[in-house]
């Protein structure tokens, strides 16, 4: 199976191919940007295979309708995978230093996320920036946080 | 095409299909866990696919052989994913409400990679712990960093 076989797995369970491409401008403290995906069934079933985390929490619908999620739930950290897609469509090559994420609120299989970020500081010299970020699905914060990258 | 053709695909790729077992013991401080997953091609090709993260640091060689990483590396978000799946095997439901990592050194891809935890506070009462954890390749730190969970 090559990369065009697991594209069309990919796209015929229901994901969503996002093209790469870079947001413009020059980025400096108070640059802008947003970045979406919807994150859907095979999503979850990936992440799981890749990462290895099977929790029911993910998975098993009979037990996540006993917790206070009342159902099951995307990882945390599938959510927050779309901030590594957003920062790399930032002009120049992107190389993730440092990230701090609080999770504020669930994100169901199904939901669009939204990662909007904005530039809080700018060290061109040390060619290191620090993002302020929030993942938001149907207009609610679900995540918020920051990063430190460096720009090559 | 469903759960089963997804798994043989993956597997039939080098995907390396972790079994989900819980550890054991009591939460406490001091208590440590470990887990280890090969980070292989078609992990990466799946990360880019579910996150949308397909930055030339990851997926084009010949831009990679040009920068300070000498060649292609795993994403960082890809490997702190195997924290996730290291934090879901700790006893009880595991909810991860923020997370703090800093990313020290590249991941190769078909390295395998473990995570390290150590409970460094333990409020039983609340259901809240604050877990230290550091993720290993070829024994040297690539990540290190904490995590903060409630166990259901």
């Amino acid at each position: 199976m090559d990369i065009k076989d697991i594209k069309d797995m990919y796209t015929s369970t229901g994901g969503e191919i996002k093209e790469f491409e870079k947001f413009e401008g020059k980025l400096e403290k108070g640059y802008n940007f947003s970045y979406e995906k919807r994150v859907t069934e095979i999503d979850v079933q990936l992440f799981g295979l890749i990462s290895g985390d099977f929790s029911p929490i993910h998975f098993d619908e009979s037990i996540a309708l006993k917790t206070k999620f009342k159902g099951r739930v995307v990882h945390g950290m599938l959510t927050t995978s779309l901030i590594s897609a957003a920062l790399a469509r930032l002009p120049g090559l992107v190389v993730i230093i440092e990230t701090h994420f609080v999770y504020t609120a669930p994100v169901r299989i199904g939901d669009k996320v939204e990662v909007k970020g904005v530039v809080e500081e700018a060290e061109p010299e040390r060619k290191r920036y620090k993002i302020n970020l929030v993942c938001l699905a149907n207009n609610r914060k679900v995540v918020e946080g920051w990063a430190k990258i460096l720009i090559w």
